[in-house]
């Protein structure tokens, strides 16, 4: 063995941890996460995250933007290790993940590092449930201007792969991370803010006027199919609804979120 | 060959039709398309529409749902197959169809049958290429009072089984037609419906004045990747956004054209 192998990553490793990353408990333990296609890869690259090294097929490079990527990861000293097609199949979790997957350590965030404006939004994930939708919730949170989000117990994990993949890159300095009650309970507490909850028979939100709004407000947002639950409920100082045909049984988790978010934003 | 083989479709072709309505090709020659999954099916079975046959496995009766949704497809009279796992699987085209498929026919939609009120929305979809994408928005669309979405060239199928999962049911009530943009010119002029088209370098929307809001107002949202087309573009008299984070590309299209119809509902 040469001393070089104790700082240089063995290559051939990659593969491992990779499939290894696929469960929510290994990411845990490793403190690892996947991200998997090219535009997934390329906003890691420009974020601050620590990239541990990538897996590329040998078709990445024949797309100009997949060799350019290929170079990037070279250049910025990431360990990068070719796999056949199956090897890559075997590792990735995504549909069509490109030929690109990189590896990069998950964030620490600690909901006492947070900043929070005297006049701020934060999103409550109580069980949200699919990944496609909690992924396009963290990327419309991050683009409305929500200062955290926190996902409770029940959500699915926000370092999943398939969420990296539909946040598009906002995961990388968006602040979401995962608590229990009992610390959103004490935070809460502590820097006053107010919680609300998303519930078909609430309060209209379009007839709320602008001064009912909490400085500090968190939305809590459920599940897919059973909505927030009896935790949330307990807790909310106000249940709010989006006026929607009474023929239509719900929204889409993401796009009720989305447009909650709007109408209570500052 | 009995005289009951003309009238009574013959089960073992359900497979093979199913097999090639997977093609948009076959689904607009043949007039069918394919709902999957328990949900789907249920809703479908609750529709107007004509059920032409269903496809289940041995596993659907064993769930107490599946069970009584395949108990509900035989007292209709629909011709249900039993066929095995693989066979299921060489036919769908969801993730995870729980056992179940069924064939319907396209309902016949075309603009010139609308009842338009005096103050009314549609939705123009201008390119919009992700199947679950596209459900989302159907069901967002129905959600919030939209009287009719058209889909222009370039648009996925409105009938792909992804498109029908993810409409959660409401396509199979909510006038959701395919046309063209000289179809589209002709009845906008003849019934004095305005075109707004959704652009990040429009005028923010929470900055209009509602009176300005056309009575009729058709609100074109465009590709995921390049926006509305030139087309589009060409035509609107007018383009609105949404205010969102400076560091954040874009929006979800699904969670954009919902935020942007709540906030120009009537």
């Amino acid at each position: 063995l040469h001393s070089s192998d104790r700082i240089i990553p063995k290559p051939v490793k990659l593969l491992t941890l990779a499939r290894d990353l696929r469960r929510r408990k290994a990411r845990e333990r490793q403190g690892y996460f996947v991200a998997e296609g090219v535009r997934a890869v390329e906003e890691l690259l420009r974020s601050p995250l620590d990239l541990r090294g990538a897996l590329v097929t040998p078709q990445l490079a024949a797309a100009e933007r997949g060799a350019r990527l290929r170079h990037a990861l070279g250049a910025r000293g990431v360990a990068v290790l070719e796999v056949s097609e199956a090897e890559f199949a075997s590792a990735a979790e995504t549909e069509s993940p490109q030929g690109v997957l990189a590896i990069a350590s998950v964030p620490r965030r600690a909901l006492d590092d947070l900043a929070l404006p005297s006049v701020a939004r934060l999103l409550v994930l109580d069980a949200v449930q699919d990944p496609g939708n909690l992924g396009t919730i963290l990327r419309t949170a991050a683009a409305l201007g929500v200062t955290a989000t926190l996902a409770l117990p029940g959500t699915v994990d926000l370092w999943n792969a398939k969420v990296v993949r539909s946040a598009m890159g906002t995961l990388f300095y968006h602040p979401a991370l995962s608590c229990t009650w009992e610390t959103l309970d004490a935070f809460r507490r502590e820097h006053g803010v107010a919680l609300w909850g998303a519930d078909a028979r609430g309060t209209l939100v379009d007839a709320l006027a602008p001064e009912v709004r909490p400085p500090r407000l968190a939305l809590g947002v459920g599940n897919e199919g059973s909505g927030i639950s009896p935790a949330l409920r307990a807790r909310a100082e106000r249940l709010v609804a989006l006026r929607i045909a009474s023929d239509v049984e719900s929204l889409n988790v993401a796009v009720a979120t989305g447009i909650l978010l709007y109408q209570l934003r500052p």
